[in-house]
């Protein structure tokens, strides 16, 4: 069995048993039952494999970053569950979502007291670390509202620059993963020098995945991406492939937008190809990347072991769901 | 000048000077006016003066206590913000609400960051009392948001007992007001015996405090109270004094909601007096009142000086808005 599915089956024991505590078991369960239903419909669970492999990677056993794992797992799908209401989305991972089954209040509820939850965790580390861990979590959940924020206020500029769009994905995705490899390796003694490295590493494989999801959304194959292609495209939202076309094809855009053909979405999918944004999103894609492994090749000279970090960027990076 | 209005006034100059530093001039604004907004637009500022009379009375200087008290009133306008959101509330403090003036989704956001604002100010504690602090404040957020869907739940609920509406408020309001209390003492150095006899204070103030809401909202005077007496009657909310009432008359209340009058809101005012359900929800609000009266006197007797938090209790009680 390879790290990222040993790590993942560490994860999900401890996600299990800790289900049958008094700490999820309290009561309204009206209030808890959203949470777990959230926690256990799955996911890639890479937030908390990162955590547990960035302690390995200090030479530490992972179970000692478990609380991070939790923490971190936790405030993901706090901003799940908020997310899905904001986009007004009834499924998520192939199931219905949180506010579908039990209404808009207990949505925002059960999502409030799941970031509550996420503290809680934290809390469970080390008294010596507490602080430490605490001033980088709140720095992150700062951001990742932030990103939604800038996110949402997208929807109504005409114009985004690449820019802004990064800086958006930046704080959305990436520095929760980045978080992850941060905390996971501070709780597990990393000097702070190492775990800033880890935190870069996290931020460009972040930025990188998400451009990745991008270009599924537009160029995936339906049988693996297991959603229909193109829904980003037909919504117009504002991908980095959406931006880089739209600023430098405007009229050719406009053109497709403007025809009464039926094949708007494929047309455009076409145009984006032929005219090199496709190519442009694909090399950028490729630079976070790359930019990610100079960052762990710094951790790897502080005498980490990076070999499983390494595999699980490139598992990232190849995937095709 | 009294000590309530002192504490008020150190208080809401630090959260004005506070507002021109950068942690409050974030990008994008757009998720940090509304916090800045209702953290402006008024109220008691009940919770953080409390959180610095308790450091006083540990004979501290109350701006020791000031990272406690920026925390829950933060978390208390966070909760405001959500609640707003679920109880379709145009209005508080006589403003318009957050999600009325920025949306629902801006509501739902910034009211999360507001949340991680307060978990900010707490970390800006001693070192060495982090731990203790942060497990108080998660243990009291999560009491929060278990009170708050106690209070949706009871809602579609036809009979609820005394004791499940006092547990209810316990949670959705006086665990706050405990918290801020206890935490406002710990930050001044407080032993955990006293800092738990200022939280049982806080508590039975809080419960009475909830209770003498629910009457004045029945048998206030416009005047004063400055919102619609009887409204809670109207939409049959489930007060102490409507579940007294109900649990003990259903058959005179059944008779009146049936009947054509257009007094209806009177004439239950009428029967729940001359039915003794006021005087025992006064007598009941009393209860609760000596009850935090004597918790004080525990904390007396660990020579710290009470006489400001008791003035205050009395000046809770004797209110008539």
């Amino acid at each position: 069995m390879n790290s990222i599915d040993r790590l993942r089956k560490i994860f999900l024991r401890s996600l299990e048993s800790d289900f049958s505590e008094p700490e999820w078991n309290r009561q309204p369960d009206s209030l808890y039952a959203p949470q777990r239903y959230i926690l256990g419909i799955g996911g890639k669970r890479l937030r908390p494999i990162l955590a547990l492999m960035a302690a390995e990677s200090m030479g530490r056993n992972a179970l000692e970053a478990l609380p991070v794992a939790h923490a971190v797992e936790r405030f993901h799908n706090f901003s799940l569950i908020h997310d899905d209401i904001m986009d007004e989305a009834p499924i998520r991972r192939g199931k219905s979502t949180v506010h579908e089954n039990w209404g808009l209040n207990t949505g925002i509820l059960s999502g409030d007291a799941l970031m509550v939850m996420a503290y809680k965790s934290l809390l469970k580390a080390p008294k010596s670390m507490i602080h430490d861990l605490f001033e980088t979590f709140n720095q992150t959940a700062l951001e990742v509202c932030e990103g939604q924020q800038m996110d949402m206020d997208f929807e109504s500029l005409d114009r985004i620059e690449e820019g802004q769009y990064l800086n958006m994905i930046r704080n959305k995705t990436a520095v929760l993963i980045g978080c992850s490899l941060q905390m996971g390796s501070l709780i597990a003694g990393a000097s702070k020098e190492v775990s800033k490295s880890l935190f870069n590493f996290g931020i460009e494989l972040g930025i990188s995945f998400q451009i990745h999801d991008d270009l599924l959304d537009a160029f995936g194959t339906l049988e693996t991406f297991g959603k229909q292609i193109g829904g980003d495209i037909r919504s117009q939202k504002k991908t980095l492939l959406w931006i880089h076309f739209s600023n430098h094809q405007p009229e050719t855009l406009k053109s497709i937008i403007n025809s009464g053909s039926k094949n708007k979405v494929k047309e455009i999918l076409y145009a984006m190809e032929s005219t090199g944004s496709r190519a442009y999103v694909e090399a950028q894609r490729k630079k976070h990347f790359d930019s990610a492994i100079t960052s762990l090749h710094n951790v790897k000279r502080n005498n980490c072991d990076t070999k499983d970090l390494e595999s699980l960027a490139n598992w990232i990076f190849d995937r095709e769901v």
